[in-house]
């Protein structure tokens, strides 16, 4: 017989897809659905979307969620109202997320953004209380957990350890506008904007990795020198919140060894004692880090005799 | 009549002078007293001059402290034990500084990071719950305020940013033997240096400033860079822990806008939105910022009912 305990949806409302499903106690999901994210469609579609989404899982599972955790992309304020965002979600800045959802949704919801969202996942899948999560995929995206909490930041964006310049000659401008920051060149369209510089060949992540596992001179080269780029640029975030870990996800760091080896290797080179033994591991959640973490957080804003419920297995 | 709450001491243990006060709740201090520290002597002493300093406060005006609060050089664990030290105090890993001096006190001691125990002065002062604490001096510390909370990190020493490399072709050694690391370059030895290096003469920190300051232009550039080097290099902490305002501390910082507005231009000029309104400040608790944050975390660690009894004004 499954434990008694809320119920709680997570939400992941990406710039492509937006992505919801029971999240359990433990981490673990259920009834997990999708639908494209209206990106260019404007706010107010995109809240519907996500809406119609748990209406569907809803109807299907018979559930009634007691609260709703969102991650999306975009600096939220501690009311859920988005204070800044680029442009993969169109007047995406000033949206009350929370406020709009609640309204649709008749249930409390809680939002972060996505990263802190996949680095509160990270931290429920791996039980560690002190990290840096980043997050290596179409940009770089960071968080800074300690004693169990994701740092918000005073512009809800602590852990942006993307924006940050490195020493190239190469002068690329970043997502942010930024010169040569390191998502410019470690980034999946960074990488494969590099492998274009150096083949004149137009492949993607996914294809540069195959090539350099099976032994390609160019391909490997290239994910080493990004690795190397990221490794040496995140000294800076080490010794300033000294996390002990750092976790990888994203898709880049989904090459594995051939991305996450050179990276340790410089990170710790470029650092001394007492940071220079930082551990760095590939994170476990997986593509869904987002949505266990925004499940998370809807438990711990429910009263603390319900959060504390054995989880719910069934 | 002073109202009676619990009367609490705070320790600041340099490497070169050891001083102690009464720490009022509102972080003013009475009865302040300093002496040497005896850096080669050996950590035994260190604490026997330390409880000694204290002994001298207590005979001369009757009190007798309900707590204790230790800022000091080194990294400390929870326990009040040192886990790493340069050698600015001879044999000072290892040394249970809590359990050393409570032992001669007969009393409760917390033990933090110098630069935390100012960074909680700076807290107590400026009423601020989330900033980056700069101190730049012999050499550049630092602390990430969050929620109120310094930072401790995987190994006490969150917010060292002066130990980060920036992209420099003079090949300096830092003192924790890094290459070309800010500190090397922007802390008063660096200024120093680097005065020297261009003019050929030997100026201490306070010469050079006020040189600057009577529109020598040697003297000024040297500053200038120093400065920018550092508000360049600090734009990566920035975006790790978006911390609102930096609040810089130490003696170079007190060469004033000389020093503080080419680093708050450059840090500012070095990032994007939302982080590029980041407001730079002097810190305001002056060199005492140790002794007052020591004192402030001693009360802290005291029961909630007599930590939040009135201030005790006399």
């Amino acid at each position: 017989m499954p434990a008694r305990g809320p119920v709680v949806v997570g939400i992941d409302i990406g710039g492509t897809k937006t992505a919801a499903a029971v999240v359990r106690p433990d981490g673990s999901l259920a009834h997990r659905a999708e639908t494209p994210t209206p990106a260019q469609a404007g706010p107010q579609i995109v809240l519907d979307t996500a809406a119609a989404l748990v209406a569907t899982i809803a109807e299907r599972t018979g559930i009634t969620p007691d609260a709703f955790g969102v991650g999306s992309a975009g600096a939220f304020d501690e009311h859920g109202v988005v204070v800044h965002s680029t442009d993969h979600l169109a007047g995406w800045s000033g949206t009350d997320v929370a406020g709009g959802l609640r309204s649709r949704l008749g249930a409390p919801v809680v939002v972060v953004n996505d990263v802190h969202a996949a680095a509160t996942g990270e931290r429920t899948t791996s039980g560690l209380e002190r990290f840096l999560f980043v997050a290596v995929g179409t940009g770089i995206g960071g968080a800074v957990v300690a004693d169990g909490m994701v740092l918000l930041g005073a512009s809800g964006m602590a852990g942006s350890v993307g924006h940050v310049r490195i020493p190239s000659a190469r002068h690329r401008v970043c997502s942010c506008g930024g010169a040569d920051h390191v998502e410019a060149f470690a980034s999946g369209p960074g990488i494969e904007l590099t492998y274009a510089e150096f083949t004149g060949r137009a492949r993607d992540l996914r294809s540069i990795g195959r090539l350099a596992a099976e032994g390609d001179v160019i391909a490997a080269q290239v994910i080493r020198v990004a690795a190397e780029d990221l490794g040496e640029s995140l000294a800076s975030a080490v010794v300033t919140v000294d996390p002990g870990t750092v976790l990888l996800g994203g898709g880049v760091s989904g090459l594995g060894a051939l991305f996450i080896d050179p990276l340790a290797e410089r990170l710790r080179a470029s650092l001394r004692p007492p940071f220079a033994d930082v551990r760095v591991a590939a994170a476990r959640s997986g593509p869904d880090a987002a949505l266990i973490g925004a499940g998370r957080l809807a438990f711990e804003s429910l009263p603390a005799t319900e959060a504390d419920g054995s989880p719910a297995r069934s």
